[in-house]
């Protein structure tokens, strides 16, 4: 489908991971995205803190075993100093392990494509932000959401103009698997403050605030918060309501949670400006409903030709066949690849897009202002431009 | 269906209408409400301020000349001093003329059936509150989402603890016939302050705030709103955004908008308890998905087994054959009725249900609420129990 | 919203009523229908073939008790004779008891609405036709899913040709009601051969293939039917297979079940042509897809302008404000007093449609294919013209 | 999430590919469901009839040039001449060019993964079953949508008598690609009977006969078709109506359609039992709808505890995100694979499931059927057991 496919001759690129021992939910997903276009070859990991299981890990991954590494820094040097060491590492370890990790291999010029949110402190933020400046390396955030095709779509409509001037955005990333207080593999670092930063607003929050200024064009100038935590016991929002203000006059709420009963990852984003709205629904990727005022609602479905350019260009099989939340991740590795390989040659990437340190500082300030609206009984906070 | 159906030997109660006259959307709707279980009889009625066009209006409606009336003034006393006058009222004009008629048909002992929302001004409403207090006849507010026999389901469920205890509450009530700067029937006095007291927050909010109430037998405490007009011009708010404080702990955020391009009459409406959730949607409302918390949704549907008790005693044909807006505001004029008869027998109606003047000052005190918080920047204001 | 609103000056059509004593569901449909509009007072009936139940309905119905009759040949002789007879009568007995009281009526010269399908068998259907013939009464039989304002849209836009020469018809009505043998009073006489004459394909079946030629306008010419009967001891079909052969060169297949777990009330259609597609679905009858062959699907409700002015003639509320089941059939009385109404003075009423002694013909043809057919080894069976 | 993911520590078995040069659809989706867990490896191809094409496809995926055959027979002979060797091949070439490189591969003991339908003959067919009959390796057909958990999760339903006995089965797959007269790379040989053998009942016909066969558990015993070609000049059907007749007494009805404007790749089906019904529709794959006979309809997702094990041992990520085509398409590999790994360590592949030469016979079988039904007037005809 894609005029830019990924298939190509040039060997895959060396990949290394840090965290996403075998278990890890997000770690298989990176890799799976990794792998599906063929332009990636993970070679080398420290993939646990715990040298046992970094090890059988690595083994159950086909690591050779001199690759398999008992913690990141001594990764990075390893790695760093070989011919055919590591060009790029994708670091999925819980957030608060983000930064160390990410300026280790930053420094020594090695791409980076990183887990969200960014970090579990705005210090730990800003870090890797100063690592990011000082390096030649590119540096990708995983807001695997803008993968999506017709996330893609829906982008482009607004910068078209489709809608004319946007006046409301509605977000909502809801879920209910923290419904109850569970103790699991994936929630236990997510519920521990510590190491999280945060609970709702940090894991998915910041995918809703990414997702709203990556398909409005429009920055969040300021917002005000109510962080609820609701389960026992908790230690973390789980629960947040969020009024947003947005250049321009737009105006919007946000709304996610982890405790919504009958939600499993209901990620859901509606636009609407003067002439035009639209509605997106991360459960039915493939597609988007647009409305120009005063004519019927229409279905856009991804690999058709209504869904324009942006959207085709990350398509890999005919409209019906639907792709989901593995190929819109994989989206993410396909322009991370595009964009390694411009960097290679010295070259540019026209229309490559992914997330960067700058949305990431975004999100760790979306976090922040949350928390200090929510502390000050849901005052206006200002974001930083 | 229902076991106490409303076809019964009993004779049509007479009614009358102030304002409906012919073109008007909502007195064409109370009509049919009351037609559709040939409960009520139309035999007299004010239905214009224009003497003129009172009068046509009347003709049409196959009313006997000399009971079509050019002031509601006169209607009240002559029908009062007619042994085969009208006992019920229906008042159907804007706002601003809701509590004079209302007043005139109370003090009678006429039963007022009171489009929403109460009035355009607090001293109205108080003025109402007071005439109903001092009248023995039966004030009916048409909050006529409440007659949905889905939405009584959802009530029902909630207070039989299907939900536990409740966390969060999203509903949302979106349209988009006034994003553009229109004049016609129906917005013009809408859209003008004097008359309607508000914008979208009295138009459609009441209701979405209604729902609230009535769905989850908790009250709300406290709100902080943002209101907007979108539309060059518009001097009422046409946008809406408010985060809700509720009892027990719940939190919820409500949207009304009358230009989010897209949306119809979508008003919908979520409730997430500690052990369930149910999202109900006015446009497909014989539809209520349930989901108890780790197991599968369920979709209850009106007409079957599984919507329960409080819906199908509302319900007139089987699950499938779907039942829609007018059978829902028809729901209200059935409960009128069974309450009107109970009054004239000097009997109960027990199980009888409809929105009350307490139902309208909650309504009246959610418009100034919201109005009062987005004057002071979001700030939360308390609403008295 | 519609320009021919039924809201007249004119007194409501005298209407009497042949069955449909308390409790029957069909003959409660037939008088909310005709409620509706205020175009019909019921003021006679012939309500039950026993005395008793036919007088307690009666009283229950609010019928003066001199109008309640015994059997429905005294009420056309009675009802003739008086200066205040009923105008009109509508027939809810079960299919064998149609011909009798039809011939009554109309060799009286009362116009007759008849509930579907036309007969039991063959005989007595051209019994009606020749009476229909010799009188210059109306006949009307409910298809009641031809007066769903968007079921108009599909036709309109199928005879303007927008989608092109038509190629394939899918048309099915699914219901599991009947799925364990129940014996209740709506299956009763349905499952009993010698009083409805057929199982399935009579009763739901005739309403699919008369939407088949009323949406497409093109007849079917032959059919081949593999009819079943699933549950034990069941005597009539509850299950059919029928491929169709319309006009044109187009082919059809047709599914009617009252035993497919899972379905309510599904009677959906799609249609197929060289450049467009429709499809519809009676359990949300105010969305109509339509999909221009290259381009998006477009959802088109009804009450908007996309919705033409086949539709909007017949629609009462604004779009996103759902109507249902008994709107549709009420359209079907709508369409009733206006031929009635133009029949009284004369003159014409121009785009007035409800299905006639023609379309029942057909479906009684329809039934009797597909009896023949199947008989045969789902051969071919020519459909007369 | 998958007991036995397919992550493990053995390298990745050496593939082969024939047919599937750069641009064809199917080629690349088979090189995406191969690599998706890392359980392949693409090391050899003879990807095209010409030979530049087939070298400059086989440079683009990264292949050794000399593992670039010419044809298919020299890419056999050298392969199981060298020590690494491809271990399997997949053929994904027109139907036609089945036979010849299946007979090669697996006279040779090299595992075939092949492209449905069979043959484009059944004569070709026939010579494929002797060949997987003489030889030791694994023949995979790869019904892809058959590797769906949500599907597996309706067979595993089915089989354990959540539907109690079958009575109804409806399947379509309908697409609007073909509804008019293109010439484009996929459309060419598939239009061409001396090479596809067949149209829509081929192409996607056999998935959908296959996809009964699978969930049902039943075997079709006899069918009554009737095939059309609508648009003007093609030589083979688009369109296809088949009446079934499956074990026990089951009926079902099968549609295919290449001109079904509206659709894009919808196959869906529905089982009806006597105590419960299913409905799935490929275009949102995770979610299957279960309605216990009397009970709400219940939407059973991919991930969640309600799937069931069958479906969740080839789920790979959480409910919510969703999975698409070329998940369900790695399954069938995943499948391979682990039956390949058996097979090479002499042990059983517990609970592995996919489509294997009878299955390609028994759609052979129904293309045959469907044919000769429909040049002999929709006749009944047998399918051999």
């Amino acid at each position: 489908m894609a005029d830019d496919s990924p298939e190509t001759a040039l060997p895959p690129i060396r990949l290394g991971m840090v965290g996403g021992g075998t278990g890890a939910f997000i770690g298989a997903v990176h890799r799976m995205a990794a792998r599906l276009d063929g332009e990636f070859t993970l070679v080398a990991g420290a993939l646990s803190a715990s040298q046992e299981r970094a090890r059988a890990s690595g083994l159950a991954l086909g690591l050779n075993a001199d690759r398999i590494y008992d913690d990141f820094e001594a990764m990075a040097a390893q790695e760093a100093a070989r011919a055919d060491g590591i060009e790029a590492v994708a670091i999925v370890t819980p957030n608060h392990m983000h930064a160390a990790p990410a300026q280790a291999f930053l420094r020594r010029g090695i791409h980076v494509i990183c887990d969200k949110p960014l970090a579990s402190t705005m210090g730990e933020a800003r870090a890797i932000a100063d690592a990011v400046a000082q390096s030649s390396a590119i540096f990708v955030l995983t807001h695997n959401y803008t993968g999506y095709p017709m996330v893609r779509a829906a982008r482009e409509m607004v910068a078209a103009g489709a809608l004319g001037s946007l006046r409301v955005v509605q977000v909502e990333y809801a879920q209910d698997w923290l419904a109850e207080a569970v103790e699991n593999k994936q929630s236990d670092w997510r519920t521990d403050p510590s190491r999280s930063g945060s609970g709702a607003i940090g894991d998915i929050g910041t995918h809703a605030f990414n997702l709203v200024e990556f398909v409005t064009g429009l920055r969040v100038e300021a917002l005000a918060a109510e962080l609820c935590s609701f389960v026992p016991g908790r230690q973390v929002d789980d629960n947040a309501h969020v009024l947003l203000r947005l250049q321009d006059g737009a105006r919007g709420q946000l709304w996610v949670s982890q405790v919504a009963v009958g939600n499993e990852n209901g990620l859901r984003l509606r636009v609407h400006g003067a002439t035009g709205g639209l509605e997106w629904d991360q459960e039915t990727p493939d597609r988007l409903w647009f409305t120009p005022f005063g004519a019927p609602k229409q279905l856009l479905t991804r690999g058709s030709a209504a869904a324009g350019g942006a959207a085709n260009r990350l398509s890999r099989v005919p409209a019906g066949h639907p792709e989901g939340y593995i190929e819109g991740f994989a989206n993410i590795y396909a322009e991370a690849a595009r964009a390694i390989r411009a960097h290679q040659s010295g070259t540019k990437a026209p229309g490559v897009h992914f997330s960067t340190i700058n949305d990431g500082l975004r999100g760790m300030a979306f976090i922040s202002a949350c928390q200090c609206s929510s502390s000050q009984n849901t005052a206006w906070v200002t974001l930083e431009p």
